[in-house]
């Protein structure tokens, strides 16, 4: 089929709470058009400031399960006794639209993702030092002590795939960082084995074939 | 053995002349410290404005026979009737001082140094359409009728192995050119699988092991 849109590209985001994910996630979809966010569905209950729809969707447990039941998703797991999910529907989209897709969802996730998605582009972003997880995740003051030692041996097990990922981005300093990702989205956008061939059709013309 | 410096990287840029390659490589030495260019050795008569030991090392082809036999090169080529070659020396600096390396080489050369360095990052610039390369060549001047034709037809055989590169930069911008291949760079950066033991030792403290 000669089509002259390349496919949307899926952006995972991955690493442990208190390493910037969020905020670096709003930054890349304020930098760059035809990049959407893909909201994940959770059972898990809202943090303060967090809105229904735009940071998560949140449902029951029994909504979930018949979710899980019509395939709704690309990829599910349970993180801390929640349930977190990919919606299939937005992928659909990506790839005829060719708007690019940033998902923010952990290892577990991602791993289905590539499974499903070779040319996914994984990113795993940490903070400078474990020390400082930890130091943040106590200012934050949204854990107790029992869910913060939980959070960071989590982080531990997590680091142990790390390789796995495209990339690894320390967030020392945040625009930086920020920097970072958006070079990588931009990278990503003229990977040959994505527009190897639109590029030869547009170079030489739309009646040639590669 | 337990190194924090990731070893350099080596960038490779190809593409026809008159795509930019040049200019783009000056921008991207211009606006990253820690990129040096690999000065090239060839056969090939010095075009106007071109200094030795700058754009090229311009050497007699008996010269280059005997560096060739001294396997003075990582790689060499014969183009359009002269050869040219990338010097070892470089590569081995690059690697134990984690400075990346910048080669501006044709679709021979990248071949055998990705053959030699397989974590190489190679990149493909072209101008917009063949169209606007043939006026380019026109415009410059510096070839004649039968020499333009040359390049022209190396040019469509080249892009028979563009799928090969990692990225395919399309110059018909140059400062937004000069901006992608800098987000290539700083990404290629933070590539997994160049930094995650050292991302992982940072991280962690010095004594961890991944």
């Amino acid at each position: 089929m000669i089509n002259n849109v390349r496919e949307g590209i899926i952006f995972v985001l991955s690493g442990p709470s208190g390493g910037g994910k969020t905020t670096l996630a709003q930054r890349a979809l304020e930098r760059h058009s035809n990049l959407s966010f893909s909201v994940s569905y959770t059972t898990r209950i809202p943090r303060e400031g967090e809105v229904d729809g735009k940071d998560y969707r949140f449902v029951s447990e029994t909504e979930f399960g018949r979710m899980v039941k019509d395939n709704y998703f690309v990829e599910y797991a349970k993180v801390h006794n929640n349930y977190y999910g990919t919606p299939l529907e937005q992928f659909g989209m990506a790839k005829s639209t060719g708007i690019d897709l940033l998902l923010d969802i952990d290892v577990q996730g991602a791993r289905q993702i590539r499974k499903n998605y070779s040319l996914a582009v994984l990113c795993f972003i940490l903070p400078s030092s474990f020390e400082i997880l930890r130091e943040r995740l106590v200012e934050r003051g949204s854990d107790n002590d029992a869910e913060i030692n939980r959070r960071l041996s989590k982080v531990r097990q997590e680091m142990r795939d790390v390789h796995k990922y495209d990339y690894i981005i320390v967030n020392d300093d945040l625009d930086k960082t920020a920097d970072t990702l958006s070079s990588i989205i931009v990278s990503a956008r003229c990977e040959a084995n994505r527009v190897s061939d639109i590029v030869w059709r547009k170079f030489f013309g739309e009646a040639s074939k590669p």
